[in-house]
């Protein structure tokens, strides 16, 4: 989605994130818990970064150093147009008392979006929508219509469909309980209108809090037109706040659902949309990747991660886990292939053939047509085209020429116990079964190495070397009998 | 279920397979995406053909050509009894279009089944009693009751429930919408009445297509009798179209469900319903077929293709994938086993015990009480009763004896980088540790391969064989540091 | 949930299992069938035992010999203070006909609570409190209100809401059909009650059966309360009897995602509480035990059985099978990793990087920061804080020093066809590539073993050994060619 345009008014926006998450029982602020493989607050500045705020103000409390470490680190990459302030919420006195905190860094002129720290999944959509309705000019609420609303605090309009205040479940009268819409809690306002609001809240309620969603009834007060953008019940999870793992999980399978539903619309073929991982690489702020060519097809349980293309006519077979890699087309991932390019990326060409039991480690680049088979580690090494690795070996910090064969068992010995070599095998060489190749040593180009050989200095082209001792045959020998 | 009676009239098929399927985003022909591995357009060929048609006749349009072929190649399996045709729709101008097509193709005699290529899960039982209520006197619709009817077209009944019409949607008044009994597309006539209601059918409506369904009103126009075959609700996913790879892959559950279902039925023992994949061997028109004796368990995320064939008592451990295979009793294939039979089959005998970690390819055969252990490959082998490759092991081509022990990380060097040649390892054979056997080679029965060895040439029996070099040892050796 | 308190009467419980399970379509009788990897006999003997019951008899039939069996090897571990004894049924004439032939061995002062093998799940709470409900003076029933009771027996009370009778569905009124109370067949009586009552049970019905449920009749008759403990249709499969694969699948599911939401309740993130599985080891009559620090994640497909410990800020990653093992602080486990402590356990400690690919057999016993990689099998051993396996090998019976490099493909030969010898690797030693340790051997602290080398003899501290033959190079030669 493209950002949204500027507006007349400038915005600014305020996530309230001062909550402990007790029932997460995480050593952790809940607001850097993973969704999608990334903290949720990254969710939810990345939304933000998508409405051009010129402002951001965090309202921290528990583990504040932390999650302003977060925001430091990486709201330049999510929300490069504003700037980012942090107050600090202590003791937590309620929404309204982290307004109240927040207010100060509030331009006059602004627009003030309040949204929430654990609501990860609120499209930008959704946001703008209700800073549209605000305007400038109005409050401006994100409300949804649940199909069952026990429990929440509902919104109660007029005979003229007018907003009129926000009743608490436990407050609401038989009537009042038969509304379906709901508040979502994130809100918009004039700032020059919320901040004589913010100053009249009180606390005078049984948990001595200052809710913010008092100052609704002092819009209608000062007859401020209060109006509402409402989520379908279907929409519901867009609003969705995290406060348990059980919750967090089920947001997790929601996300998980929407990103592969999105991949299907553009044509990839899933076998199963409730087995499908698609996450942010491993500490980074950004969702995770997945382009695909045309007439893809992932089987069940994959898990992606971080940034993955795959090329037209490829298939992923079940299970795979792929993460920072590249895929040419018509390439086949075998089942149970295990591919992380980490920092240093993974690619593999057209029409490759990878797997079953395969593991391809950050820098493996696998020209067209490579086959790596079953029980087969490659690391930070070149294969050319037509190279095959198809049974129970190890390529670590090798170049491997094209058509190489390289044989079951067969290892390079890239690690003298202190230094990394590396191993070159050149053009059309065949190296036998359970060999070493002790770097850093060079195989020249069409030459074979015998089974079971171990060679630790370059060979020449064209040849056949070998370390082979003699056979020793002990006739009639008796094997050991059991103790 | 076993096929349907002749009828007194000739049956004709006619199969709507013209469309592009555009949402599919794929280069492929809707029809030939696959369901449960194999065509959509197989699973209609194939319900098709239990009904016995004298003939049936393909609308094709886009990718006519590769729909053809299909038919030609698969029909012979799939329909033995029809004689097949295909005529072409270019432009596609409806589905009234379609039959108008179709018409010269149709005996004047027969009943004539109308249906789709892209409603691949209609079953035989509900299409014969749509044929059953045509009786070549009628209009007969296969129509689905549905709990949420919104945007279908209605089934329109008078005060004594005869059927009346079908009105769209947008057409119908508040209490037409009330009705649940929607069209599914699939009907049967008298091709004696269907033809000059074909050559009545106008375009003239939005979309300038012809209908087929505007038969329906110039049936009961003519006092020409319609009844409906109804399915329920909890029946509609049969039929379902297909149109977008969502629908795909929610279809694709459906059918993994139901065939999870008919093996609970029969007494297997699966541990989740919802994770486990049963489909045709790659190519095959045929669908997967999983034959399992008494007390046979799977354990989740299996995925099963082809026939493939498991004895009493054996067990399936979780994410095993099985091909083209047959396992013996009380066997036990422990987690991660891939094992693919493709063309050559693989067999396990009884008592077995394979994985986890195991790969059995094309033409391992596997005697009773065989062991294949972690990291183990085996193909194109047999192994006769108690052998065992317990550990990192490669087997290929090879002929093992009975009770021989192939130790872990042994390799059969089968391929000298131009042919495959056998290793035959006889009874009661000891193979050490990483050791490398060049076939073509033999080792003598009862002999033992000292570990680390390279036996190139055949050993007597009773022997012990092993080729080592001398052990030399530097003390005071210091090992090379880090740079 | 700790043990009830004793109360004034003794508690007898009877549950029945003498049924046949047909439709289970299973050699073994249906209450020895597994839900969560243990007899659901043990299920419903273990919340009994919570019960501190003094006697249960289990009322047996087909199968009786093992179902008694099974009750006398593990009733003294689920149910340490009850006398078990056991009475035939034979044929089965319906409960009360159980109930009648159990009746000889009920204390007159006693509660019976009446049970059934074929209902796992129901808590000890709903046991207890219709036991409560019973006290000694009332009939009180375990009941369900489910949103679609249609098929059931209905509770029928009078206009003061006292139960009157239960109807059969077929045999209830439309008004009667509206009631969602069923009964669950489990119910408690004062034994003094209910020995009368069952002597007036009789068979006059269709099936000829005698009806348990007939003395709710007659208690009424007699002017005896009858109450019930209703549970919610979200409590219902607390209820649920398996007559069917389908049903067991279905109802394992249900106890999966239970133990799930159990876990995420402690602070546990699950990534999918739909595809996690924790089961009783094999051949246990105890449940799967999970227990976690704070900060453990576990990803999806992730399958634990017997009794686990996961230390906190541990990671378990996809798809990996944990069995009988503890897993200290800060450790991540990669997919496909397959650890087996059977009898002997596995233990890793702090900071271990286990997989992917990796299998851990009994006896691995890992120290702190201690690394196992793909393609490595470790069994029966110690491995010495800082010591590494990273590829394609395997370690059986070795004792492994500290910061000890064990090379790609480095195998201990540790059988020698007859007996298993120890491997001993002492500190800071490097094995080379490919070499095989032909034990019982030990390799001096601090050397280095040179790659491709077999070593059958004690090597001194501190020096470099080879077994090494020279190479031999054929320069110019021909590789054969296909034939």
């Amino acid at each position: 989605m493209p950002s949204t345009q500027a507006s007349a008014y400038p915005l600014t926006v305020v996530v309230l994130a001062a909550g402990k998450g007790t029932r997460m029982k995480s050593r952790a602020p809940k607001v850097l818990q993973l969704l999608g493989g990334r903290a949720m607050l990254a969710h939810v500045l990345q939304v933000c970064g998508r409405l051009n705020p010129a402002k951001l103000v965090m309202v921290t409390g528990h583990s504040a150093p932390l999650v302003n470490q977060y925001v430091a680190q990486h709201a330049p990459a999510l929300l490069p147009t504003a700037h980012c302030q942090s107050v600090l919420q202590e003791p937590q006195n309620g929404t309204g008392h982290a307004a109240q905190l927040a207010a100060p860094e509030l331009p006059d002129d602004a627009v003030v979006l309040i949204t929430m720290g654990d609501v990860p999944l609120v499209s930008a959509e959704a946001l703008q929508a209700v800073i549209g309705l605000c305007d400038n000019q109005r409050v401006a609420l994100l409300t949804v219509s649940l199909n069952d609303p026990s429990g929440y605090g509902r919104i109660v309009r007029n005979d003229q469909g007018q907003i009129q205040g926000i009743v608490e479940h436990k407050d609401a009268t038989a009537e009042q309980r038969m509304i379906r819409e709901i508040n979502s809690g994130i809100m918009a306002f004039p700032v020059r209108l919320l901040k004589p609001w913010l100053r009249q809240l009180d606390n005078h309620n049984a948990q001595q809090e200052f809710y913010l969603t008092d100052v609704i009834a002092m819009a209608v007060r000062d007859g401020v037109e209060v109006q509402s953008h409402c989520l379908s019940d279907a929409q519901a999870w867009q609003v969705a706040g995290i406060n348990s793992p059980a919750q967090l999980a089920q947001l997790e399978r929601q996300y998980q659902l929407m990103q592969a539903h999105q991949l299907l619309e553009q044509g990839v073929r899933l076998a199963d949309p409730t087995r499908f991982d698609l996450r942010a690489a491993a500490g980074s702020p950004l969702p995770g990747s997945l382009e695909c060519g045309r007439d893809v097809e992932i089987d069940v349980g994959c898990i992606f991660s971080g940034t993955v293309r795959i090329g037209t006519g490829s298939r992923v077979s079940a299970y795979c886990h792929i993460s920072q890699a590249e895929l040419g087309e018509d390439t086949v991932i075998q089942p149970f292939t295990h591919i992380d390019g980490e920092q240093a990326g993974v690619s593999i060409g057209q029409q490759g053939r990878i797997g079953p039991f395969a593991r391809l480690r950050p820098g493996a680049r696998l020209a067209d047509d490579v086959h790596i088979g079953n029980f087969v580690e490659v690391k930070n090494s070149s294969l050319a085209q037509g190279a095959k690795a198809n049974h129970l070996a190890y390529l670590g910090d090798a170049v491997v020429g094209e058509r190489v064969n390289y044989g079951a068992g067969a290892i390079t010995a890239n690690y003298d116990g202190a230094n990394k070599h590396t191993t070159t095998i050149e053009h059309d060489v065949h190296i036998g079964s359970n060999s070493v190749l002790v770097a850093p040593v060079t195989i020249g180009a069409g030459s074979t190495v015998g089974a079971g050989s171990t060679i630790s200095k370059d060979t020449p082209a064209q040849s056949l070397v070998v370390t082979r001792a003699k056979a020793i045959t002990i006739e009639g020998w008796s094997r050991p009998t059991k103790k």
